[in-house]
């Protein structure tokens, strides 16, 4: 049927369900044919994702005013905005856990699912394109289903898909994955044939990953990183193959990916959220050996690059659901080595990957939990200024905590990395002074941490001075305390 | 051999391990002969240890100067004193993590593990007494090991232990327990004999927990968490036997098991850390088909109790390793119900339970991060005020954040109870305002969260005016405004 048709089943106040995960995958037609209907037909659903949708799509339905209650993540500038001003209800959730939450109920009923697919098999089951998300569990609690299946996504994809359902409480199976490479699930979604309402037809491609090429910051904080792990292999505590990388969305973790290009890490494997273009530059310079994630999310280039030469990566890739992917269970099993990059850090390791500010959104916490919670090693990476170093990313306390202490092991800038494993909070502070502050954040950081400690504590801080940078940043527009009269103090970065 | 001369292994610099879980199976000999003899003899340690020991022997040994690093855990006055001056460093961990660090080697080797033992086998293997701590982990790391053989503790005690070593990475195996009766490790810890340097006998008993008795506000705390259970119940979302319960130390977490025993629940479970009077009033009330834990922590008469009447619980109980019962993996497939008390919380549900004022460290984490992660139902509770209610324990925004709102569904005080799943964070705070906080403060904390949401964001704040009233209280005493001039108001609690 057309999109359209299949949009008017959508009625006003019903729980929808989409896939889609980081701009792959999703729906690319009922979704939009609905923000069209909603900017005259007026209507407000709740949308639930895998994570963030291409298209605009988010954007469209934000204006049309068509969304009350987003989860579990969105990246949309338009819908942001939104959120912020607290018109649109967003609820920010550890992606691994939105699954779980859908099985208890609490978010009421989903009314209807629209998957993309590649296609719909014999038995009513439906195998995804490039990425599986939350569809998995949509397919199973939705009332209904509108399947969208894509022309343009090779069907050859099927195959990658590795779909493992874990069950429910009391009854909660082991998910027996030991190894990133193991199959332990079927090849496609199961799906009741009885609930598909509609089947939608499209050949649009996936929104494009935006790729910001490396640059001397975020070089500088990959090769930082590097020497690390070298480092711990050198020390026996990790092998030349390393334990499998899961490496977080945005510019720096892009680049330590590609760093590993030119390493001397072999057999690598990566247990991920998103596989991205430089998943497949790290399969190409003969690095990795497998990659599991649960989108391929990539650029224009090399979404060709990859289809066109799809025999070579198709053993070495599986898509699962993100309960799957980002499960505690198997990324403490595994022993992940997973880099986030954080919005801002505080001097204890605290790190913000959410609020600008303490209180804006900007996208949401993501997998970044799931990951640093459970890692063997969670690194968190950041360039430590920004906006023309009017702010300092590494403050005397966040705003906003998404990773406490515990949560965060290493912590990098292109100034250097600081080890804060065995470390009290103090030692942690003076670690990330020494390596990680911009030389013209140094001193006024330096004196806050001294008049901490002249206050005592385990986690020394002068509470009425703790947001004080911030004071400065909304009042003078800089979190420099002189802004004005500020000396131009030597650029190390 | 003697306590002294097995003492006197014990070398200044050298890392020591030490059984011990919530007081019980502690070293009750050598650790004391080493802070005696460090009066005289001054010497420094790096003390590891299950979680907190008894005896008062972190006090002795901290008065002693005999400590410089502590972890993971420690409840003791005196040597939180030292800590918060910064004279001792102290590593709080989740108490799931710490096994998993020392296979790391980040702390370096462990000198000597002191371990206290029902006995030790015909193969060398250990068998624990009243805990298990992270004893099997200092047993297979440790280069030189004392035994407390404990005469006091009933031989009869073997079989309750269940000692299943997961591994370490790249190939960890899947920890297999699918519900909480499970065996699936074995009676007794795995040691080398040749590595046992010394056994030391004692007859001294664990020292008792301290009980305090339900008061009304506990009870009130109780009975919205017994309803509101129920009413998940007849929502469908939970069977009349729930799921596994953990709960934390603190007189509330005490009051809501105890709570259970008058209740319409039937068939419980406990998986949590420390098994309490309360675990064996739910034995004995027939509530209660199984309980799983890390040590057995009780009162005199309780102990008394339940080692007279051995047969009635044996078969009813497991002691686990602590990266077991604390297991990300285990509690989320089990779908455990966490109960654990926080210091306090703010508009948002995020919790501080480490932290006095966001600087003073109080225990520590303990396993509450462990059990909120990865729960089915995360419940925090506390006391909507303390210190004759010059203290708000619902604050604007907490200065120390152990457990984001991520990891916080349910918040009670003796006011009420918020659910706060599904809720976006300005919802969050009108559940909190409307159910949780103290009528006193209530004006106040709706003032702060008006005056945030005029700013905007997805979480509102003032952040010049966030930690306000911990100023008020370091400056007059009570958090409140005008304390002088407070009219008394209507004591509801
Ligand atoms: C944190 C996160 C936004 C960083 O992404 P990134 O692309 O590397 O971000 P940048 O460093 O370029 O910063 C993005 C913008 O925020 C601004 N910004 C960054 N830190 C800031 C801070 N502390 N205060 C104010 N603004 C800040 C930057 O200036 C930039 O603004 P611009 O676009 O106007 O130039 C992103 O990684 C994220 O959303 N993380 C949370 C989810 C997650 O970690 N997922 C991982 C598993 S997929
Ligand atoms: C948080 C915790 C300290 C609460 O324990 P509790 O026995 O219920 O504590 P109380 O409410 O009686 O408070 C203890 C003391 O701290 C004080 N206190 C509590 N909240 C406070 C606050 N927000 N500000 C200042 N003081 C506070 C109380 O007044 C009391 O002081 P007193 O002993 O002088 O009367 C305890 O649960 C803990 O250590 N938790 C962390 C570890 C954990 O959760 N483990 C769970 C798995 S075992």
């Amino acid at each position: 049927m057309e999109a359209g048709p299949a949009a008017s089943f959508i009625q006003d106040g019903m729980v929808v369900a989409s896939s889609g995960f980081t701009k792959s995958g999703d729906s690319k037609a009922v979704l939009l044919a609905l923000s069209e209907r909603a900017e005259f037909d007026p209507l407000q659903i709740t949308l639930i994702t895998g994570a963030s949708l291409g298209q605009q799509t988010d954007a469209r339905l934000a204006t049309a005013g068509a969304v009350s209650l987003r989860l579990p993540f969105q990246a949309d500038p338009v819908m942001r905005t939104l959120i912020n001003e607290g018109q649109l209800m967003y609820i920010d959730e550890n992606l691994g856990e939105t699954a779980a939450h859908l099985k208890t109920g609490i978010f009421g009923d989903i009314d209807i699912a629209i998957i993309e697919a590649s296609s719909i098999k014999a038995d009513g089951s439906i195998v995804p394109t490039t990425s599986v998300g939350n569809s998995a569990v949509f397919a199973a609690l939705a009332k209904q289903i509108i399947v969208e299946i894509n022309l343009a996504v090779p069907s050859d994809i099927e195959g990658i898909h590795d779909i493992f359902l874990s069950g429910n409480f009391p009854d909660k199976a082991v998910t027996p994955i030991t190894s990133t490479g193991q199959r332990v699930g079927r090849g496609s979604i199961p799906c009741n044939p009885d609930k598909i309402i509609g089947i939608v037809f499209t050949d649009k491609k996936d929104s494009p990953a935006d790729i910001l090429a490396p640059d001397k910051t975020t070089v500088q904080i990959a090769s930082y990183i590097l020497d690390f792990l070298g480092s711990e292999v050198r020390a026996g505590r990790l092998s030349n193959s390393l334990l499998p990388l899961q490496a977080g969305i945005g510019k720096v973790a892009n680049a330590v990916l590609q760093g590993f290009a030119e390493s001397d890490f072999e057999h690598l494997t990566i247990y991920s959220e998103v596989l991205q273009d430089s998943t497949f530059d790290l399969f190409d310079a003969d690095k990795l050996d497998f990659a599991s994630g649960s989108s391929i999310t990539v650029s224009e280039t090399c979404y060709q690059r990859i289809f066109q030469n799809w025999g070579k990566y198709k053993d070495k890739i599986l898509l699962r659901p993100q309960d799957i992917t980002n499960s505690a269970e198997v990324i403490s099993r595994l022993g992940v080595i997973a880099i986030n990059t954080a919005l801002e850090c505080d001097i204890y390791g605290n790190v913000n990957s959410s609020h600008i500010s303490g209180t804006h959104i900007m996208n949401g916490i993501g997998g970044s939990a799931d990951f640093a919670q459970n890692s063997y090693l969670s690194i968190f990476v950041t360039e430590s200024t920004c906006k023309g170093k009017t702010i300092s990313r590494i403050v005397p306390m966040v705003p906003h905590v998404d990773h406490s202490e515990h949560d965060v092991d290493i912590l990098v800038t292109e100034h250097g990395l600081a080890d804060l494993r065995g470390l009290a909070p103090r030692q942690k502070a003076e670690a990330i002074l020494k390596n990680c502050v911009h030389p013209e954040y140094r001193d006024m950081l330096q004196e806050y941490f001294t008049e901490a400690c002249t206050r005592g504590g385990q986690t020394p801080h002068v509470l009425e001075k703790a947001f004080n940078w911030y004071q400065n940043l909304r009042l003078t527009g800089s979190m420099k305390r002189h802004h004005k009269f500020q000396e131009p103090s030597p650029d190390l970065s």
